[in-house]
């Protein structure tokens, strides 16, 4: 028989273990906020009809997509988790409690140009809060509260959120006779990364004169920190009720962000931040670590008024946030930001017995061990004690337990801490303290 | 714009969040043990290389599979997690550390007739161990061990393990002159479906004497309990090197699975257990819910001499167990056999503020909650108390906090307990006492 070469498509991550228990941390991490904060998980098939994918229409999203070629329906894996979100809601409304505050965590496919860190199967992260008919601003500051406490338990403290609301340039625009609201905020969003002076030649493209392209940029530069942008705000009395919502929410979001325990370093009323999408109606988030900017947003999100206009005739307002962790995994390790967290990996423990007679033994350590809920192992294989050591080394385990002759016969183990060096006989018992919080 | 119908395909496993829920738990219970045990997560891409896929051949399975239309290689979804294992062995074997003990919870994919309790989205829990051209037979008996233990914390303690080893039958077969092995074994692990005639039919098809056949027969039933089976086994005497080997094999399992800790009651040495595939080549693993048999296995796997034999010359020799989990999970439910973990799911608590002037008291409250690692929700929406009350209800929360005028001026709250169902005011670090411990 002839052998197939072992190898993986283009554009998908996968880790050696080593790394993998570090993505792991950052993801059980995620999802342990998640639940504390009050959000229940869905998991969703990973493949949906294509009528239900491309239910707001094709563009570059219908180009993207993973088709499958499977019976008669028309379908394909989801390249997000919104659209299935949206999907459930509508689908079991009637079961669900109302504002539905649900996050899942799952594998998403888009057929993506090759390229350094960009996934074509990557894990998104999501929380939404969907109301039905109505749901409290309110809502909105909790969002950036879970995430802060989330990347503070993986040891990144710079985080800085970037918050707007889409109803302020809106109702400006408005107020300055600019109607082309879409347009306007979709080329302000590219503002950061194409610079001014294509923005102003983009915006004039759009018909907008250079008179209120001025005012434009007059307006997204007010303040100087997040008092003054406010006050400034304030200031320029504008009649406009679209604009006097959003003042009124930007406000609040601001306010309850630092009741919820975001600090008022970790926040910047950013009026640039506009986000891409059609689909946001007021507040906008990004994330930024501060000092690695190149990183981009690490995560970002919104409030809508609809979530399910497809699907349904009923309005669900919600608010979500999404991390897109593969990529965001990718660069922190890059950046060498999680090597804080890399010793907050629960402890190993590997029993070496030293002949194949010490085996016995070795297993009745290992199952106390585990009785205690100690994570534990043994190796089982035959070899010089030089190959069980290297073993545990490549392992990098925290702590080992020989058991040799000497052992068995006095009931007692060697037990070595790597991190000390220290290495002693001692009664199980006494070890079991030992690695449960006591010390050596 | 017309409205699409919310749906999913058929033959997809979707819950609502009370389900969900206690799925999790099940899931979580599988991988805390499975890492308890030394066994490290490999996360590997749902999409394969269909030359990887089907390198063992089509058959049954290229008909079942989903194949990817996109790019010009040929692609398709995983339908089980051991091609993904025998391809990660095989390419990174330079970078792991034999033996090499992996698990990996995740989707798989076949295209089955839709049935009730089968599903063509299902997640399969695998754990094995993997050496590198050796691998010692008591790593077999590890095996049902961590099962063992993840069945009784989710409080299922009628496991009956069923456990043979193909080198018996084999060498018997050979020593009774009978060739067509694979024939024979595949033949016998229908037995229990469809009944002694129908295999004795099958069996005369494939050109065994009828007197051969009660050869068989007599071998398979030999003995009443493990002991006496391995007794019989000794008395057959019989000089075939594959018989003696098998019988010293099926001891060692069978002594090591008690001695890393499963009950001798759960226990059964079964000669009938040959499982279909080839594959295997020693030991032999199904596990049944003792007065539940017609859930059928709920846990199967063995030994195998070479893992990637498609991908690499050299010998990977191992030992598995996977776990059906969707199936299974459907099951359980159905016979109600999860009810006991129900009340194992975090505790839940609600903070209701009674107006929403009580909001930031409210906010107060669960911040402080949430930092002592108190899972903590609040209702922030306007309503009548009736109205907050029904939510909390449908929540199944296990507490509330009730915030009102009162409360916040005397900084305490009024907190219910809805099993006992007393209410009364306390100071919010009573109740984080009361809650992380204490008592009422």
């Amino acid at each position: 028989m002839s052998l197939v070469n072992p190898s993986i498509l283009p554009g998908f991550m996968e880790l050696l273990p080593e790394e993998q228990k570090l993505f792991d941390k950052v993801k059980n991490t995620i999802e342990k906020n998640f639940i504390k904060y009050g959000f229940v998980n869905i998991d969703t098939p990973l493949i949906e009809k294509e009528e239900i994918l491309l239910s707001k229409g094709g563009g570059e999203t219908s180009k993207q997509i993973y088709r499958i070629d499977k019976d008669s329906t028309a379908q394909a894996l989801r390249f997000d988790l919104t659209v299935s979100l949206a999907r459930y809601v509508s689908m079991y409304s009637n079961d669900l409690n109302f504002p539905f505050k649900r996050y899942q965590v799952g594998k998403v496919y888009r057929g993506e140009r090759n390229q350094k860190g960009r996934y074509r199967e990557f894990y998104q992260c999501d929380i939404d809060i969907v109301g039905n008919e109505n749901l409290s601003i309110i809502n909105d500051a909790e969002l950036p509260a879970v995430i802060f406490n989330i990347f503070n338990e993986l040891e990144i403290t710079n985080l800085l959120f970037r918050i707007n609301n889409r109803k302020l340039l809106g109702g400006f625009l408005e107020s300055i006779q600019v109607f082309d609201f879409e347009g306007v905020l979709r080329t302000i969003d590219k503002l950061e990364k194409i610079g001014e002076d294509k923005t102003r030649e983009e915006l004039l493209k759009l018909d907008i004169s250079n008179n209120n392209i001025d005012e434009i940029f007059k307006f997204i530069k007010l303040g100087h920190d997040n008092e003054s942008v406010l006050t400034e705000l304030d200031k320029l009395d504008i009649g406009n009720d679209t604009f006097k919502l959003g003042l009124e929410e930007l406000k609040t979001v601001y306010t309850y962000m630092k009741k919820f325990g975001v600090n008022e370093e970790n926040i910047k009323i950013d009026l640039t931040i506009t986000r891409g999408l059609d689909y946001y109606t007021g507040t906008v988030f990004e994330t930024f670590l501060i000092g690695y900017e190149n990183i981009g947003s690490v995560c970002s999100g919104g409030r809508y008024d609809s979530l399910a206009n497809n699907f349904s005739k009923r309005a669900y307002p919600g608010v979500g946030l999404s991390i897109g962790l593969t990529r965001l995994f990718y660069q922190l390790n890059e950046a060498k930001l999680l090597g804080n967290i890399k010793s907050d990996i629960q402890k190993e423990i590997l029993i070496l017995p030293m002949d194949q007679e010490n085996i016995d033994y070795g297993i009745e350590v290992l199952k106390k061990l585990r009785e205690n809920s100690i994570k534990a192992d043994i190796y089982l294989e035959k070899g010089k004690a030089k190959k069980k050591f290297a073993y545990a080394d490549k392992l990098g385990v925290n702590y080992t337990i020989i058991v040799g002759e000497k052992e068995e016969n006095e009931k007692l183990v060697t037990f070595k801490d790597f991190e000390s060096g220290k290495q002693d006989l001692y009664k199980i018992e006494e070890v079991i303290e030992i690695i449960n919080g006591g010390d050596l």
